[in-house]
């Protein structure tokens, strides 16, 4: 068995920035040594999320709008009382969509379909450097 | 290490069909050479989502109208102008739902509540051929 | 690679209770034999959730308050007819956060951010025993 754990490293724009990390996630793959196993991306950080979308700019707005509509940034947060920082929406946005992600990997492939990328979600309401974990975990 | 990627092969019949998938992932896991690891479900494709529920009638129902109510078919989705397939609430629903799910395995059996089964739940809006992957891993 | 499957128990409210258990995971894993791998935390049970959130009372009440808006106790679940629990939303608002969370271990440690912590939510209506299963997986 080999475990490796990498990070990507992301600079983001914040406010629901949804970003694609399919391509440097298969790429910290093929340099791995494990063929057959899982993939876990694990985001570092509580107002940021993970999920898996087809990437095309439409899609990537209307998700945007749920979380516009479903948990609105408008509405009183208590939170918004502790730092004084106005990202509670940001919070509970990410604890609602979770941390992590854990996807097979069958001959050094991810096992996604044609139109499913996975992508990070900040939530922040500003700019941020983030870092993921991703660990391989086989053989 | 044991590493096994199989697959679950499901026909659906879109629209929020909830289907029970408990046995199929049983009967995989007592066919494998693992006794103690995890299970990864992970769906392929980018409109249903894997959880699990109580699978009983009524709150299946219940789980549908959730969806209906929060993340409804009837508003518009910018989705369905690039396809014109008209199943942007699918694609937001299964990105908000997510497309993996980890179950220990431990003495060939998966750690669920008695009133805990794992289902697929498609959110397309048009029957499916579906393909989930399995894969067990472990000693 | 060695597997581990351990416990963790809890004694919750009930009514979203939201219980912080990252340091009695922590204490669990210092105690295993596995320095590098994946720790998986499963839910056992229908009625309750498991997340990452920043554990500080104002925004464990704005995520409680979110779960009261967004999937209210309030309005009627066919659930409710067939056991005559009255904890239809509990099973919603359980399969909707989800029973699993995945976290890689680097050199016997977690990967959480600083501000992240692991909870587990009980959405049912009264208090509750419960038991999350640990499986600590690696070498």
């Amino acid at each position: 068995m080999t475990v490796e754990t990498r990070e990507i490293s992301i600079q983001s724009k914040g406010n629901c920035d949804i970003i694609d990390i399919t391509s440097q996630v298969a790429k910290q793959i093929e340099e791995s040594g494990v063929n057959n196993g899982i993939a876990t991306l694990f985001v570092v950080g509580s107002t940021a999320g993970i999920t898996t979308i087809e990437y095309e700019p439409n899609l990537v707005s209307d998700f945007k709008n749920m979380w516009d509509r479903v948990i609105p940034q408008s509405i009183p947060y208590e939170h918004n009382k502790t730092w004084g920082d106005g990202n509670g929406h940001s919070h509970v946005r990410a604890s609602t969509l979770g941390a992590s992600l854990t996807i097979p990997l069958a001959n050094k492939r991810l096992t996604l379909g044609t139109w499913q990328q996975i992508v990070f979600v900040d939530f922040d309401n500003r700019p941020r450097s983030r870092k993921i974990v991703l660990q391989i975990l086989g053989e």
